[in-house]
């Protein structure tokens, strides 16, 4: 989104910082005994050039540094990566604040769906909303992310499930900077006769134009929407066509979501509140990243996810909002951290770890999730001089300053 | 806080709201049926006069209103009234980040105290603080509140155990405007050989002096703290020196705080986590309102309090916060709100009711909690056309102006 730099490059000191804290290491995704190695820095600096981190380190240790240098004060802030959220439904229209409150007196999400609500309610919506007015919704989403810390987001679309709206959710994604995920196979459509024909409607019809601006497919397994034989057909083709595979599994019911994201080596499958022990340790002998979505579980009043025998078995995992009309009307990943660190027995280390690094692995970046030389620099700084209140503090206001690329693109200063 | 008018009455007019919502009848507090009933206007307006709503209704019926009037513009907005946090300790130097992330590692609540974390670790700090610091602290905290609509607040002393830090902390909360409560007995300090050591020295030094700025008394009743004879005898001081009386009960164990609440007339007992059947029918039974404080349960790990259960019942229900450094570092009646949607089984209307005219009872007042003529006139109106927003929306930009005893306190216009 930046213009590219005319004369010298922009540089950018925060300096001051009571503290850094940053995983430690490379690559990713992190697992194990590395989940919990965040490094610390106190009284700490991070010079920026252009959209990249130059050099972190102790401010004793800083050297002078050579032509003009924009300043930000980092006295009493703590800093962290950019958050980067890997799982949002953010391409919607309407709302169902009449379904919350059904479902606070009550009635099942299955129920919901039984009497028409869920999902085809907000297709309705959304068919209806037109691609200006669906841009403009996830601009407007993005905008609150960004307020909550989150520099990088995957959108998935999936509420259109028409060819022109579901391309519509995925240009809007798109031209709000996210990076989009084809959710081809999210609910059948009425006007489909089944899962079947769906699903061969949407492979031949769909897929060919959304492959052009997804860089991810994803389908939501579950029973009565999509079972697993449905679900690896719509993900050969989607791979045969360069998209990298995401699964919705194991959410209500386990049918097959994690064995099946396994054999194809998809990046992610994401849910899980419904894993046993087999499909812990079928992932924690996998590259599938489990992607653990705590605000959906809250919403539906369901068991939380078993992030920490995920972990202890050496599963990669990841943290996400989920954010979407129906269970999880959330764009906060420090409310995601807080409900990592008391519901799903997580040390604040391993939920900062699982929406930076691990997160920008599961959409696909090497290249953020760290404050380490060369990486792009995406700053969190927290209006605190510890940076474990951005778990600790439930909705407070923590996010102080937030620096995309180089840019400072929210300030409380 | 506002200075006496000098010249004519100031009038505001709220006008052109989407939707206006307010508890319906009158008295308070209310319970069983009444719990469902939350009126709720379209197209509305509130006039405001000087401090006090003058008028509530439809646009449609609004008559003209002589002299000058300033006006704020409601259009996409709802009006709820202003949120009343009916429990929480503000007054606190210092944090509980490190004990939070203990916690999230695996250590229990149990643990933390006998390992000299918990209440004494803020008692240190607080003590150390000085009162000029206490009041910054306060002040700072009740601006957080505001921000998430909360225009009355009770904050309680506790952390200070000393005559001096105790007065400190009750005068702390009087000059944000908060309601002051004298929690006296919430632990006991080293100083003193044993609980009842302490009791009869609180009863004799600090009563006096807190008699004089608090308007209630509270007491932790808990396996370890106080029991329910120590805590009988604390309270019976307590109301003969003039103060109302609420319990800190069955948040770990059920010792005998309900009975005790109900026996001396208590306006609440707060926290109810562990509450039994038996617990449930005698406040049922009773006038004391049971006060949910779900944050605590969720940073806590624990079950939630039995909330359907209680209202079941036909007893009078309260949410609040809790807002303190250890257990519940949260600002948000929001949050509170979504919680008891999701977790408590309560439905929207039940959780406005509870956080606003039931909440109002709890601190003693009958002037506000509803958007009705004669009230207090303070009101947040939301950033959406359906006020259930505000528990729909989690940790979301709901909150868009906030309107204090008439006068405009938060604007995000």
């Amino acid at each position: 989104m930046a213009d590219p730099p005319e004369g010298p490059v922009r540089r950018l000191l925060v300096r001051d910082l009571a503290q850094l804290a940053t995983p430690a290491g490379t690559g990713a995704p992190l697992r194990g005994g590395a989940l919990a190695e965040v490094e610390v820095v106190e009284d700490a600096y991070v010079l920026v050039g252009g959209e990249t981190i130059e050099r972190v380190g102790r401010m004793r240790d800083l050297a002078p540094i050579a032509g003009d240098v924009e300043e930000v004060d980092g006295r009493g802030l703590s800093a962290i990566p950019g958050l980067v959220d890997c799982h949002t439904h953010p391409a919607f229209a309407g709302d169902r604040a009449n379904e919350f409150a059904l479902r606070a007196a009550g009635a099942t999400y299955e129920e919901l769906l039984a009497a028409g609500g869920g999902i085809l309610s907000t297709t309705r919506a959304t068919r209806a909303a037109g691609a200006e007015v669906l841009t403009a919704i996830v601009a407007r989403h993005r905008d609150a992310m960004l307020e909550h810390g989150t520099t990088t987001f995957e959108g998935k679309s999936g509420y259109g499930l028409d060819r022109d709206t579901e391309l519509a959710q995925l240009e809007a994604v798109r031209s709000a900077g996210g990076i989009p995920t084809w959710l081809g196979a999210h609910a059948v459509p009425s006007e489909h006769a089944d899962a079947d024909a769906y699903v061969d409607w949407a492979v031949d019809e769909v897929l060919p134009h959304a492959a052009k601006v997804a860089v991810a497919a994803d389908v939501f397994v579950e029973r009565g929407t999509f079972d697993a034989e449905q679900a690896r057909r719509y993900l050969l083709a989607c791979r045969a066509a360069g998209l990298a595979l995401r699964l919705h599994g194991d959410q209500l019911s386990e049918i097959g979501a994690v064995p099946l994201a396994v054999e194809l080596g998809a990046r992610s499958v994401d849910h899980l509140e419904a894993t046993g022990r087999g499909g812990i340790a079928a992932l924690a002998a996998s590259n599938v990243v489990g992607v653990l979505l705590p605000i959906a579980a809250l919403y539906l009043a369901r068991p939380m996810p078993p992030a920490r025998e995920l972990v202890d078995a050496g599963a990669a995992i990841a943290l996400a909002t989920d954010f979407n009309p129906g269970s999880a009307f959330c764009e906060s990943l420090p409310v995601v951290c807080t409900l990592a660190c008391t519901q799903l027995g997580l040390s604040p280390e391993a939920a900062l770890i699982a929406c930076t690094v691990n997160a920008a692995h599961v959409v696909g970046f090497d290249d953020r999730g760290r404050l380490a030389r060369g990486q792009r620099a995406d700053l969190v700084l927290l209006a605190a001089p510890d940076w474990r209140h951005l778990a600790y503090h439930l909705a407070g206001d923590v996010v102080h300053t937030v620096i995309q690329a180089g840019r400072v693109v929210v300030s409380r200063a």
